[in-house]
């Protein structure tokens, strides 16, 4: 196995740095805690340091908020529907100066039916690096998860739920965090938590109170608020996002182990299949752009 | 007009003592902000110190936080359906250091469809001191808004949404909060908000997200942003509490001014015709529950 390039896949609070060979398999690599918020100002440097015994004859490539205006070098985002041609040909490119040129992947923007924008950067990278022929549905559940679609290898649309981001500001700055201890999982108060919000999504705003009253009149235990929190804010958002995308079918997971698993019992509960997508994606997908960039070959 | 007790609206964090006749109309009113959280371990002090100029031979009838198990006195929930007979039956009777009887109004509890409780505490008082014959449907917005149907003067159910709080987590403790500035209300911004919002409620967790792009990409100045985001919360409420409660008629909103003409506005943006209720509400439903109780005539 030969090395063919260098990814990298480079976001708000990480930075993952692979050698790969042609197809994206990986020969090594590094994960930092490098990401753009502690890397602003010193982005060459953070890079250089990251890939000095790696060959500096290397094609590099990365994705992820890197090239976004907080980044390194904006890559402006590629309307949708986009596939590999659309996003390899938008490619943006920067000549460091030690004299490396690097390729920025573009995000991707859509519009909702009725005007707002949506915006994803890197997640486009790990879809393309996973999907194949017809018609799937994508999940990247986190701080922001985002619901893809794609047809035939084009991103036809996707939507943003801010589930991870929202969860956490309800556990440490609402009333619901009050009466919550321990940190540890609890499934059954998860699974309650899903299913109840899934039967009425619209219902957010009020299903969130239960948190507190079952706490109060002692129905759920202070270890289990968190994991039933949980399952509200998820189970709404698979409610949303089925409708929203008419899914019927499979829905594939890209995510930690971790997240894939509460994820996949999620939409189990909530009778949808699940499985998980390939682990390593990110680096497959900046092969897929390379390799159709020209790149590498 | 002959003072016939005093009423006390005594929550969370404000503290309302009323002078009034038979029918709760005011002679003296205060306000302070000596509420529960401020004044723990020294209620009665409190109290005291509020009406020590009143006499003290006439009743005293409270409603609020203050019969909470954080306030002065517990007066556990009374159970839905309730109305003045029901609520005048469950008044707990506290007697004072100094000899005065104090009557404790008790908040209501509800359990919805999958069993999941929801409790009240102070907004019966208000609903009662306000409400009529028929079919009616309230809205008290704030912190928490508290929705209520009743039936010829009877509470039958409610729900709570956590609207004002989450409203407060997202605008301080979330990306949303970071392209606004300015306090100022943007009116035409909120209407975006509050119609988006009502036509896609199950969809709240990304619709948010739409307060973060539409600045980014310009569309929505810094300056509008938390008035957008207000109406995406609002509008979800309203859309929700009209399915739960199948509201098609008139809406009652009991809540200061400011509030009332906010949630009348967002009403009237989602065709429902909006009224607003007796400024006196509070004071008006201390009367009745007192008259019914016997405690004055």
């Amino acid at each position: 196995v030969t090395a063919a390039f260098i990814g990298l896949d480079w976001g708000t609070t990480s930075l993952r740095a692979y050698l790969a060979d042609v197809d994206g398999h990986v020969l090594e690599s590094r994960q930092a805690s490098d990401g753009i918020l502690s890397s602003v100002g010193r982005f060459e440097e953070t890079f250089a340091a990251h890939v000095a015994d790696w060959s500096a004859s290397l094609p590099v490539i990365a994705s992820g908020m890197i090239g976004s205006r907080q980044g390194w070098v904006e890559a402006p985002y590629c309307p949708c529907p986009a596939g590999l041609d659309e996003i390899a040909g938008s490619l943006v490119f920067h000549l460091t100066q030690s004299g490396r040129r690097i390729a920025f992947v573009p995000g991707l923007s859509c519009n909702d039916e009725v005007g707002v924008p949506d915006v994803i950067r890197g997640e486009e990278t790990q879809v393309l690096g996973d999907v194949d022929q017809g018609s799937r549905l994508y999940v990247l559940p986190g701080t922001h998860s985002k619901w893809l679609r794609t047809e035939d290898g084009q991103i036809t649309r996707f939507a943003t739920f801010m589930s991870g981001e929202i969860f956490a500001a309800l556990k440490n700055h609402t009333i619901l965090g009050r009466l919550m201890s321990g940190d540890t999982d609890d499934d059954a108060a998860f699974a309650v938590g899903v299913r109840r919000a899934h039967a009425a999504p619209e219902m957010l705003l009020h299903t969130l109170f239960g948190t507190r009253t079952l706490g109060l009149f002692g129905s759920l235990a202070p270890t289990a608020l968190a994991s039933y929190l949980s399952g509200l804010v998820i189970g709404t958002e698979i409610a949303a996002a089925r409708r929203h995308f008419g899914a019927t079918r499979m829905v594939t997971i890209l995510a930690s182990p971790v997240l894939t698993k509460r994820y996949a019992d999620a939409l189990l509960l909530c009778d949808l299949p699940a499985r998980a997508g390939l682990e390593d994606a990110a680096i497959r997908g900046l092969a897929r752009i390379a390799r159709v960039a020209g790149l590498v070959r």
